[in-house]
Order: structure tokens, then C-alpha cells, then sequence
């Protein structure tokens, strides 16, 4: 029998994916307040909602996709919103990156209503959302990921369980903490490199070869600012907010990231640069920038 | 014809070297003030020297591999050193780890004297070193190269050119200044994720699969400090040493590093506590007792 | 005639300021959850109320003196709050130290009420509160201002204008970043000093007499952990929140700040020791323990 | 009887304290390598040396201010330096601001010779030298302090005795590790403040009348960038190398200094602008440009 999918939320990450689950043969139901959205995934068989609480009601499992925590709370604690409406047994599944405590928030209130709750943030970057190559972190039960586990499969290619409900929003914020940071690092390395002399190739090939190695420096930049490329991809604004959620977690927990704390002033002050709202490798080109040399490129 | 090599330190990484360039063939002179250490590569089959004179005499290369700059620029420089003692045409080559400014210096005296001069230093660790496996970051004019690669080859797999002479000390500085900062920044993140409650496990899979993979994480403290071994490897005193080199570095050239320096200060705050002359990747540790977790374990 | 004030929130600053009110001639209505602290003030003469509700009523002023941004919205905000109660033409004032955010919403409230609404948060320390000796940060308009000079010339000695509601919260922010964040800097330096072999006092003397003289050595800790006290006074954990609005502040206006983010982590830090609820000053015990030696103390 | 003064080095600090020595009664002969400069002091009459050698020999007191650790040691311990030349039972003062190590190296080389050493840095700027109006830290023995106090005197108005030889210089990297650090916390508070639409006179009153209070904001920056005058002065180029002594002090003593660091990493960036060989309260203009709000100015 066709399982049935009420999909809020058609941005950068939720159009390909709801797009996808239509393609692979669930019944999609979408809602976004940007009705042409919908109508892309509607040619591909999807109904559209009229409204959340509409989306929301007599599916086998109802999907949120939302910018951050104040919109997740909104569409599912709100009056008339995904708890309101969603059917007794009913399911939800939150793929959105917000803070952990909201995340707690929201599956407590589920628990409250008997509600199952799973929380599956995204990780990779729209490009791979499109060819269904995403990756999630999820925090479920074990009874509920069997439900969403089909779903998850259509989406991606990578399914890591990470714990209970909450979880998933926890290993997040660890995975941005560590991958944004090591950005920073990356960008400093070659600035103070491309200033003593060194030929990026060189650095690239070198650090490739010793435990240096790192995805930020040899996937992301490689591709990306090193190119000459600084279209988001995944902008230094949006980069903050996730160092936001990782500096946050840690003040709630008692613990100090002194080169977190760094890394969260750099990209702070990036945010006043003409760099804010384009890719985050641009990082490098703020530290060479600073540094007062050229921004280095690969061929 | 044998090509003849005066080789000079036989520390963790100067014995397991000149014996591998005595087993494969090359004439091997060397000298260390630790004579046990010298007769260890005299049952090889390699002559000892009294002093560093007589290893500078009749060589085609003389081969330093000392501790710091101050160390190469004495036994280089000094009265009765290398260049007051080797041939001419000869041509010197530094292993050692060593500021740059050293390596100028050194590379300098050389070229006054008409000597040449490679800067080769070291990638990897001494397990490597044993096995023939190092790494090398070359500074050197072509024609010097020539002279070098077979020695090279013998001693290590991938050999790295990087310019002229005293880019790879330039090279060795960025290498490991990109390589410690990131391991602070996995400390921090381990530290955290496990006060989140997040399993080590997990986090080591998860990430692995984004581009927040990276060596310290999971190569070398996947197989240190993880597996509850924090035996030197590379100390946290050395490791402090080395970052010490970036920052002068850059001080020199007018870079600010906002999480290098974030990180130096982490090195030196950990050179205050018992894991000084633990394995860097202690740094893990040290921040896990900071933020009150216990360490985690992979098994 | 008799000013009529209702006074909610009977806290460490609260208690003695309404207490002075009263004791000055003002009819003071006091509220606060803990019927104890209402009745210290009602055996000046002041009312007991029984709720916000009823302590909002019929007042010329109400004043709120609350621990954090969120206790300040539910109190005035919510339903059967302050604004719900107050009398027509009425001005509330907050003296709380929270979110310049959360004060511009308390504002704008107010402003669609058409009452009137002041800040003024408090600097220094109960005991200058104790003796009506406390300074305020005032945001206001003129005709405001003038409305409550009387009863802040009651509390306390030192009256600053700083601009229009919401500018008095800015300027706390902004002085308590200043001194935390300096409070360090001297736990650092004497850290240091004292394992250098320097006495405090001559530190203590020749850092007066030069530009290196500053209120958090020369008044604050000389009077409390050099003397051997590190009883709060204000916790590193308020002085945490209090960091934290700075750099929320910051994230806001696109600011990075270096040493208010290493400050920040710091603090942070410090939260997961034994220091944790002692006095801010107590920086120096976690800076002097980091550093092996032992906390300095002058007679 | 007059006491005879060898002065070695006339530089910004030099130049005024020669003089006031010779103007209160001293037999000065001064040294330097430029002409012009000792024929300044010549004018009020002082004898002009033609060597360091000349300036050593026949004097009770050999005084040395000079820019950096290596040229103290040239002009001390060099080849016909002021070792090989002082008279037996000769003493030397050392003025100037030098790493600690250098200071005991040279005390070292002095008690070897039976020759006693003085180091007494200055606080202060070049124009409270030309109004004898200097503070020294000095570290002497007793009977070597008295020895020096008239000429001190005569230099300066502030006294401060630290300790044995090697404290006085201890002392000023604290100190301006203290008043440095706090600089840019200032330039930070400052820039946030401004960028929060706060008034710099109202920072700098508010600021004033709590323990927010420094010289660094309320002495230096009242007196130079807030008045539009940011020619030095104090350089950042001069201060970051104080900075860097204080780094090198706490590395020797494995003491992390976890905003130090960050300060340090600040000045070390801003030597890359047009601020460079500005004075260092152009922190300010730098905090402001990258926070992109005008540097205020105070009337």
C-alpha cells in the first residue's frame, strides 16, 4: 500500500526531496507558503495543501523542512498547526537544523499527544538532495525509524541512527561545529601559506598526504573557493547560525570551545564583510583579504 | 658507485633513516653524541665518526636531522661544523623541523661557500620511519634534487617538491600548523558531543561521511587516543614547538591567525597539566576534563 | 503628594531599593513570589500586594526588577501582567538586566498602550543598592525621564542619561563586556606574574601608576579574592549570561569580537568548575590553578 | 662628588633622560650611532664617546636603552662591548624593554665578571621622559639600588623596586600585557557599542563610574584616537612586540593565556593595515572598520 506523506517546507532542501519520495512512488502532499514550489512537485503527481493543518492530516507520516527554530516550533506547536491536526498514531519527522533544546521541545510535545516523533537533520547540501545522495542524522526509536526508514532511503544514501529522538539534532550540530571550524583553520593554513611563498597546488598535494588531510580543504575548497567559485552552496550567514546552535548547546552544558569561540568571532566578523551571504569557503578569501595577499586558485 | 653519506642525529627519526640508507645500499657515516645509538647502525654495516667534522668530510651528502634551530645552526654553522668541514661541491641536506628564518640562515651560509643546500623535512611519524614510509616536503634547485632523490627514495614514499630552498620548511610549518589546530578543534567537538551524549562511534561515522572528515580524527586519534594510548607519538611539548613556528611565522609576516592563536594558547595551557609529554592527541583528554566527561573510548 | 510605586521583584537589587523607597517617602506596593521577602518590606510601611496584577494598579510607577529577559516578558507581557493592569498614562520602568532585544519588545508594548516605559538598568553591587548608592543606565524620553528622577535619586548616587528606551540596556551590555572581559585579562596577567616570580603587591602598585590601572584589579578583585574572598557578590554564572547578551548583541549588528568571544569561552569554561556560583573574581583561582601556581593574595 | 654616567643608546627614550641627567648635575657621556643625536646632549654639556667602549670605560654607571633583546646583548656581551670595557666594581643599568631571557643572560654575564646589573624598563611615554617624569620597574640588589636611585631620580618620579635583577623587566611585560590586552578589549567594547548607537561620551562617563574603569579607555585612548590623533605614541608595530615577549614569557612557563592570545593575534592581524605604524589606540579605527561603523571621536 502506498504510504502517504504530508511535506512542509519546499526550500532548497525540500522541494528535491519531496520531489524525490513523488518520484519513488509515495503519495506526496505538499505545503509551502510559495505556491509555485508546489506546483513544481505537483507536476510530478503531488497534491497540494491549502494549509499546514490540511498537509497534515491523514498521512502516514508528516515531514517538516524549516529554516530554523522558531518556524519549526510555529508550524508544529501553533494553533492549527502539524499537532493540531495530525492523525492519532500519526508521525512526525523533522529534517530541519535547529537548536536542540527546540528540537526537545518538539518531541515532548509529541510524547505529550502520543505522537511519534523523529528527528533527521540533513547532512550534504542541495546538489546531492537533488540526485537523492543525502545524508541523515537520525534520532528515533527503533519501532518509529522502521516506519521512516523507506522514506530516508528515497532521500538518501546515507542513514546514520545516532540515539534517541533529539539526537539526530545533536550529532548535527557536533558534525557543522567540527566541519565549520576546521573551515577557518583551513582558511588561516593557506593564508599564512600563500604569504610565506608556498604554491596552493603544493599545499593541497602536501596536506593531502599527512593527517592535515581534511574534507573542508580537499573536497569543499577544492571545489569551491579554489576554483574561483564562492556562490552558495551554503553561505557564511547560514554557516554562523550553525556555530550559533554548537556555541549555544555549549553554554548550556557548562563547557568552553576556546578555538569554537574564535571561529564563531571570525565568522561573526565575516558576517560584516561583502562575504556574508556568499559560500563559506570564503572564508579563505576574508583570510587572504586580512592577510593582504591574492586569494589563491587551483587549476 | 656507492654514493657516500655523512649522516648526522640519530634520534626517533635520524636512526631508523640512516639504517635504512645503509641497508639499501648507500656508504653511511654517522655520528651522534649517543654512541650506542651510533652502534646500532654500525652493525648495519655504517662507519662512526668522532665528531661532526669527520661526518662532513669525503661525503656526497652530508644529512642533518637535529631537534631545533638552534641545534642546526650550531652543528652547521659552528666552529669546526659541517660547513667548515665539508667538501667542495658537497651538498648539505636538513631534515630537521626548524624555523624557516633558521633554514635561510643556514641555506645562506651554504650558498656563500658555494655549498648546496636541500631542506627536506620530515612528514609522518617514526613508525613510518622504520618501515621506510616517511614523507618529505623538499626545498631544493632542480640539479640538487638529482643528487637527493635516490637517498630520498630510500627513506621515504612520497617525496614532495615545494620550490626552492627553504620552502619546505615553509611547508612543514603550514602542514602542521593545519594538522594540530584541527586536532584541538576534534577535542572540542568530541568533548562537547559527548557531554550531549552523543557515542563516540556515531560521531566518528557520521562524520567520516561529510566533509567534517578529517585525519586527526580519524586517523590519528582513531588509532590513539581513542583506543586509550597516549604514549608519545608526538608530544604536546613538541607539538606546542611546532605550533610556535606558524606564529612566528606569522608574526614575521604580518598574518593574523584568530584560532592559531586560539590553539597555542590550548597547547600552552596543556603543557601545564600531566599530558605535557603525552601524545598530542591527549588534547582530547585535556578538554574532556575541562568539560567534566569522561574521555570517550572507540572499541 | 505622595508618589505611589508598585515594585515587583524583591531580588538581591530589588529588596533594598524598594526598601529605600519607602524609608524616602514614597508609598511603595511591593510583589514578589516569596511572601518573606514582601514582609521585610512591609515592616517600613510598605503594602504587601497579591499579585503583579494588583501591584500594577492604580501606581504612578511600576518598577521591575527581574533576573532575565524571559521573566521580564512573562511579568510585563503576559496575561493578567503588568501592561494588562497598569493605569492609563502610567510609565513602567525596568531596572533588569536583559536583551537589548527583549527591552525594545518590552517598549514597543508599552508604546502601543500609549504608556510610557523606561530603562535604567542597575550598575554596581547589592551592597551599593544596600547603602542607595547604585548607578542606572537610563533609556527615556525627557518628559519620562523627569517623571522618574525622583525615585532613582532615591536608589541611588549616579544618574546617567544614555538616549531613548532601549539605550540604557545597550549600555549595560556594553559596560559589563568591558569589565568581564578586563577581569580576565588581569587573571591572566597575574596568573602569569605570580609563576614569573612577581610579588602582587608590586604588581598591584606599579599596574596603578601606569595605564595598565583599571577598576577590575584596582577596585574589584584587590577588595575581593586578593583579600581571600571569593563569596559573590556577582557569580561567574551572571557574569556568563551577562557575556552572553554581548555577543548575542554582537551576532545581531554583524560584529565579531576576538577577545570577547575567548573571553566568552572563558567564562563558559569556568561554569564546569568548582567556580562556577562563586564571584567572577574567583577568575583568578581558575586562571592561577590552569597555570600551576598558587592564587596570590595581598594583605 | 659628580657621578659619571655612561649613556648608551639615544633614542625617543634616551634622548630626554641623557639630558635630564646631565642638566641635574651628572657627568654624562653619551653614545650612540647617530652623531646628531649625542650632539643634542653635547649642547647641554656632555661628553660625546666615540665607541660603546669609550662610553664604558671610567664611569660609576653604564646606563643602556636600546630597542630589542639582540642589540642589549651586542652592545653588553660583544666583542669590545660594555662588558669587556666597564671599570672593576662598575655597574650596569639596563633600561630597556627586553625579553626576560635576555635580561638573565646578560645579569648572568655580569655577576660572572663581578660587575653589578640593574634592570630598571621605563612605563611611560616619551613625553614624561622629556619632563623627568618616567616610571621604572627595577630589579636590583639592595646596595645596587642605592647606587642607581639618584640617577633614577633624576629620570623619573615613579620608583618602583620589583625584586632581584631580572623582576624589573618581568614586571613590564605584565604590565603591558595588562594595559595592551585591555586596549583591544576596549577598541571591541567601543566598536559594539557605537555600532548599538550609543554616544562615546556617554560610554566613557558610564564606564567611568564603575569598575569598567581604565587607562586604557579613560587616559589613553580620551587623550588620542578619540580625539582624531592616532600618530604615535606607541606603535602597534612596538606593541605587538611587547605582546609577543608576554606569549614567549608564558610559553617558557607553560601558561596557556587563552585572550592574550587573541590579542595578540588582533595586533598581529592589524600590522597588516594602514594601522600598523600608527599609534596602538588605532585599535580602535580597526575595530570599527571591521565592524563597519564610523570610529566615534569625544569633543
Amino acid at each position: 500500500m502506498t504510504m502517504k506523506i504530508g511535506f512542509i517546507g519546499l526550500g532548497a532542501m525540500g522541494l528535491p526531496m519531496s520531489s524525490n519520495l513523488q518520484r519513488k512512488g509515495f503519495a506526496v502532499t505538499v505545503f509551502d507558503i510559495d505556491d509555485a514550489k508546489m506546483s513544481k512537485v505537483a507536476e510530478l503527481g503531488a497534491a497540494k495543501a491549502a494549509s499546514v493543518a490540511e498537509a497534515s492530516r491523514g498521512q502516514d507520516i508528516v515531514i517538516t523542512v524549516l529554516p530554523a527554530t522558531q518556524h519549526v516550533e510555529a508550524v508544529v506547536l501553533g494553533e492549527d498547526g502539524v499537532l493540531a491536526n495530525i492523525d492519532a498514531g500519526g508521525l512526525l519527522m523533522d529534517l530541519s537544523t535547529i537548536d536542540a533544546k527546540g528540537t526537545d521541545r518538539v518531541a515532548a510535545a509529541c510524547a505529550a499527544k502520543g505522537i511519534s516523533f523523529v528527528d533527521a537533520p540533513i547532512g550534504r547540501l542541495a546538489m546531492h538532495a537533488e540526485r537523492g545522495e543525502s545524508l541523515f542524522m537520525v534520532g528515533a526509536e527503533d519501532a518509529d525509524f522502521a516506519r521512516v526508514e523507506p522514506a530516508l532511503n528515497a532521500m538518501g544514501t546515507d542513514i546514520f541512527r545516532c540515539g534517541h529522538p533529539g539526537m539526530g539534532s545533536r550529532m548535527k550540530v557536533i558534525n557543522n561545529f567540527m566541519l565549520l571550524s576546521t573551515a577557518q583553520i583551513v582558511a588561516e593554513s593557506l593564508a599564512l601559506g600563500t604569504k610565506l611563498g608556498l604554491d596552493i597546488q603544493t599545499m593541497h598535494d602536501v596536506t593531502g598526504a599527512t593527517t592535515a588531510r581534511n574534507g573542508q580543504f580537499h573536497v569543499l575548497m577544492a571545489n569551491k573557493v579554489l576554483k574561483g567559485d564562492i556562490e552558495p552552496g551554503f553561505t557564511i550567514d547560514l554557516a554562523f547560525k550553525d556555530l550559533s546552535l554548537a556555541m549555544n548547546a555549549a553554554a548550556e552544558n557548562r563547557v568552553g570551545l576556546p578555538m569554537g569561540a574564535a571561529a564563531h568571532a571570525v565568522f561573526g566578523g565575516a558576517r560584516a564583510t561583502k562575504y556574508a551571504s556568499k559560500d563559506y569557503s570564503a572564508l579563505l578569501n576574508h583570510a587572504c583579504d586580512n592577510a593582504g595577499v591574492e586569494t589563491p586558485k587551483m587549476e
